[in-house]
């Protein structure tokens, strides 16, 4: 019998690659990376290098099946066209959308995850998300991926049909990002592939930002050198 | 005081379109209009005369103010992206999409209004989702609306710091559809630029798919005569 289907939320980072790692062993799984506007280029550069990394690795435990990309560009630029701009009332008091918030991010990825778990017959959507670097996030906590899971077992067919609706996977929910860490390392995840940074360029991670900053932490913490390229450091 | 902000789900049918009608009476309105590929494009143009048409009418107590289109293929085609397909396991077995299902429709749907309407600080998510002409579909029950609500109360800043999230408003939800259109005549819903047919073409509607069929149903029930035109019908 072969592996049941996953489909993963595989942003490029840190954390989604080491959930990736996870969901292999036991899941044939099915990447999506989203392209919201929000995220420089060479994360979706990472993300692309992560899956090429798993696709070398099928095993009849699981493998990476097949890695999707959806650019969509929310609330920002191109994606969202406004062919019919009304004159009336401008909307001069929109509120700037936070540098490093994107809005209801956590719910519109999942639902294109699980557009897509419904397509594929998958029995589990794996995020990253993570309650304890960005208790900021409404939509990183664990009672949001709960709420999340009852939207999924009423809305789906599978849910409601059989009681076979795909299952929620937050497997980095709770954890510093040292264990994250330490428990990728043990899974062999090649972290050199991955961007944090909210402004990497090809000279490397500019190591001051708040991803920098939690990621170096990390690594720190953990007792393992960072194997990303930081520009402050030699060549 | 202006009135408060709702975003709207407009599909250019005669569900949304009514709805649109009832958020206009109370609300500074956004509508949004997702092209996820499996529309027809005179569905698009629907939404769009909808639109205009409530462009016009700006009152103190409410109007539309803008109307937003988002192009999205769901794992359908151009804007689902596969750059780097992996040449294992070919997914042969995924089944097809039914053709008029689409998976996690209204979730995603909800959630790209979500997005919008966290930006824009709106306190009201209309949607025209309704349990008794598409009962087989799991996404258009009420208690599939609620759990949703508690991921927006949930998932957002809104709803987590100030206990103000949007409510989201599904007022078609249990009604008939004779009943929607008698209300919407109350309020003047132009049903002529409505579209509802599944193939639709420039000489009109089928007049014989699933959604002709309740929508004419719909009229004969309610003792009005449908102003759309059917390509059955002489000119």
């Amino acid at each position: 019998m072969s592996p049941q289907r996953a489909v993963i939320l595989l942003s490029g980072g840190l954390d989604s690659a080491t959930v990736l790692a996870l969901a292999v062993r036991r899941f044939d799984v099915y990447a999506l990376t989203v392209n919201y506007g929000q995220r420089h280029h060479l994360e979706l550069d990472s993300a692309r290098a992560i899956a090429a990394h798993y696709s070398t690795r099928i095993s009849p435990r699981g493998g990476l099946m097949e890695h999707r990309e959806i650019a969509m560009d929310l609330f920002g630029g191109s994606a969202l066209m406004s062919p019919h701009p009304l004159p009336h009332h401008p909307s001069t008091n929109t509120p700037a959308i936070p540098c490093t918030y994107v809005p209801a991010r956590n719910t519109i990825l999942l639902s294109l995850a699980l557009g897509w778990a419904e397509v594929l017959g998958a029995k589990a959507i794996f995020i990253g998300a993570n309650a304890v670097d960005y208790s900021g996030y409404p939509d990183c906590r664990p009672e949001f991926i709960e709420a999340y899971q009852q939207v999924v077992r009423l809305g789906t067919k599978a849910g409601v049909e059989t009681n076979t609706a795909p299952v929620i996977h937050a497997p980095l929910i709770d954890l510093p990002k040292a264990a994250i860490i330490l428990m990728g390392q043990s899974m062999h995840v090649d972290y050199s592939l991955t961007t944090s940074c909210y402004d990497p360029t090809k000279e490397g991670a500019c190591g001051v930002c708040d991803a920098c900053r939690i990621r170096l932490e990390g690594f720190s913490r953990a007792g393992i050198k960072d194997p990303v390229h930081y520009r402050s450091e030699k060549r």
